[in-house]
């Protein structure tokens, strides 16, 4: 029995790129964090402490700006393929690049009723994200995501029904605030060899995508929240035949409605404690029968250790 | 000589409250942190330990969640100046209440190409503020204000022309990214005794100010950081009779521009490193010459100590 | 090809308990957030609302609490270990649990020269950590760790003889500071059925694994931050027969030198810019070759989506 | 009436600055982030947008780097002083300088049984700060402090016999935790022109504060968290003459008894609930009548605005 080297990879995380397109007076603006990770070659890295196949993660920060001038950054998902299938293709010693975006919303400011051709407020709680995988075989993997996306619902939900145990105080609601903050993260069947994207494109993908999200939960009837995940994800697969599968993260933001009988004062639904701690989280995947999930398209420097 | 009891406050911080309003199907959504502060007559409390003339925290938390009942909260200002009102009326113990309240933006989540009536999204990296303090002789001030307000211009901003000592390398910029995530706290003249909301209202009033402030931002040459919060901060009083002073912190959030000739690569201003720490921090307050900064009004628990 | 519910789990994160032993005169504390998931027979939940077989997250949260008083908090696997049995044991649909536990430090105050014995200082700022999953066939894995442990060297340290591309600007160094954020995670080859603790107790083992990293981390020259994390890691599997496997990630904290030549000052050295992000992120896994990593002990609710 | 600008005030805020004394084998580490603010005659910069009296942001923190070589960083009020003092001393249009100094805490690793030369461990959650504030007529105000010294203690704490209104629902507690993140600052007496060191120097000073804060906090039977303060706050000026004021600021880290008795549990102070929000915040001064606090030494970034 000997001590080996496991699974490794390394690389630069949170590079954060603004690019500012100026071709014309009306400029436009996008806002990244990057992050890359790198598989490969690397045992004499670690064992012998021999650099000549490591690409220093210095290196992978610089492309990462030198290809948004050079590719530029369209839509994520474009600049992160591209990213990754350099690594992969002009590094002799990478097998594998992991890149993951994550991008922040700016709206153009409004003058005079108008969008201004060069100033910008940031907007959204919510960010855009996308993970590529590509692997020296060319093959590649994109998931596109979603996070701090919060929502949330003022009637239409409840929770009755559950098992109890012992340790069970919690009272039946039949009309409660559902609040999450939603992470998802999709991926695109049409990624392969090559990975291209969607009909229509990647932000109109995206665009679709949360729609769907944000409309199922709204209308349906929340019974649990695993219920109106699996409802968002379902839907999201019936209505994109491109999307192999989508994975919901929701932690459930309780909001407790405070007891004001003591003040002489009833609460029909009105008065709530947004909590902290703890929370509930609730995760599922909803996926096609035919398309397994592929694990490492999911890897991320996260979920990694 | 003796050693004595100096300024002192406390109160119950951060209560984060949501009021739903559903008396039609259409609701409505207030997400608020609430933070008292009460100065008065406590030197027993804390020489001797005699809590006799405290009132506890938990009080003061219990009356933010009555009061969003028994008063609502329709402007973050009125609820405000209840609150504080009420303590200083009420419990005869307290000279003086301050009132701070973040306000959450939400908007309506957009389903079938219109408004739903009980789900929301959250809205904007912003967040509307009010610090109110009363006094026990029924005097008040309100303060109003906005902070986390992320703004960039991409062109029309330079910084030219300062001062040089041994110590400076900078060099001068003729064309560069100005950013700022903006702190704005602007004080109603017409607060006073009694200090009633500004005509229009208050939800007027803020988004008057919040617009005067994006577009002198916009729309006035930069300078220099200084200039530009001048600018808008004069804006604001010259448009509204009704503020006596404006203050603003703005954190120079630095977008370094990434040298790319080792790569072969010009980058003329499109290519950015956008900065974490250190940063420029700019802080003023615009006045008018006949209406003095009063002290009091400004005190927060961030400023305490 | 249908639309199916794929990999799931549910539970309540981030329960802060703290227990106090009283029961002499000189008090002990045991402060943790500890977060539940489960896996089981939860289709009909999310499928058709059903949550008959769902035990509640509010549940989950009081048996953390209950557990805290009828099992107490020795040691926090001894802990963990007996939450996830009791969820898979006890609760006819669980099938899986995972149960993390992150544990804060505390010294004694020292009052007169002696440890207070009722009064704590929040120590360090590295946090004791477990993760324990147990299935419903008894067999169950204890992974302790570490995380947030901050180490530097102020030399010792080199990176040279790296891959070079078009993109690489980085010059070598001979002598540089190196710092990490280190999360170690470590699976116990004794855990099994039944898991029970290492020889000598958990509390022991951690210290001794603790020990073995911060003095692997001074005392190996680096030649880079994978060949330093390599060196801890098997230092690790030599030394306890009862680890199976070590991960380490570990974020390059860069130190930058300061550039003092244009004040006519030499660094040779000695100042120093600590640098928030980008920052590297080196990642791995040190093994047995006869005991490959078990999949499922690494999970967690941060590595599901 | 017209419209002026009023106080204001910039700098460069977070300097992440290391200094590593390596004159020795057995090296030394300062971990500190520095912030400058300047006021001065810089209306024409706002009102004008001239920059002539300006000295950059980038150049004060170019001096924070160089000072750290050309001055030292022995003792952290030292090396604000020299900073504020050149800053007002070299700058012609510099009337005041403030300079806040966060210090980070290392030890040294042990490695087999003794302090490695070279290895040093980020030690404990709270940060020793300073807030140095120089005037052009060379008078000066050193302010030093501690922050985020988390402190617990598990009995010999009560609140009973408080005021109560009707909103009050809080039982009385005869025996209670009590939990806090200090925050402590206190002014020297012996600053002024010129501001020297304490007798037995800073840090010596530091050391004895800390001490007494943290046994007062302990030995005194807590009748309420005022009471705890102004203990605390009158011990440090009974036993150091060359303090003049000290201002506490605590947050009450509410932990509550959680119910057991719906699982036929008792709870006597053994299992409790760590909550985040809201919490009691309580802020006092303790000070000498005949040395009232002066304004300005209080000022820091925070606080402005």
């Amino acid at each position: 029995m000997s001590i080996v080297l496991g699974p490794n990879q390394y690389g630069k995380a949170e590079t954060r790129l603004v690019r500012i397109y100026r071709d014309t007076e009306r400029h436009e603006i996008r806002d990244l964090s990057v992050s890359t990770a790198l598989r490969g070659d690397f045992d004499a890295a670690h064992v012998a402490g021999d650099q000549a196949k490591v690409l220093p993660t210095d290196s992978q920060k610089n492309t990462c700006f030198a290809y948004a001038k050079e590719k530029g950054v369209g839509e994520i998902e474009d600049y992160a393929l591209a990213l990754a299938r350099h690594f992969t293709e002009e590094i002799a010693t990478v097998t594998r690049a992991h890149v993951s975006v994550d991008e922040y919303r700016w709206e153009r400011a409004v003058v005079g009723g108008t969008g201004h051709p060069h100033t910008f407020v940031r907007a959204g709680h919510e960010i855009r994200t996308t993970a590529v995988t590509a692997n020296a075989d060319r093959s590649a993997w994109v998931i596109s995501g979603i996070k701090d996306l919060v929502v949330l619902k003022s009637t239409g939900s409840q929770f009755t029904g559950f098992l109890q145990d012992r340790y069970t105080t919690l009272a039946e609601a039949t009309d409660r605030v559902l609040a999450t903050s939603l992470t998802a993260r999709w991926r695109y069947a049409s990624a392969g060899t090559p990975a291209g994207p969607p009909e229509g494109g990647w932000a109109a993908a995206f665009g679709h995508v949360r729609q769907i999200l944000i409309e199922r939960f709204a209308e349906v009837r929340s019974l649990a929240l695993q219920q109106t995940l699996w409802e968002m994800g379902s839907a999201v697969l019936a209505a994109r035949d491109d999307i192999g599968e989508i994975r919901l993260t929701a932690p459930n933001k309780h909001h407790f409605l405070v007891d004001l009988a003591p003040f002489g004062l009833d609460n029909p639904g009105e008065v709530f404690h947004a909590d902290d701690r703890p929370y509930g989280l609730i995760q599922c995947a909803v996926q096609r029968d035919d398309a397994p999930s592929t694990g490492p398209a999911w890897e991320s420097p996260a979920s990694f250790a």
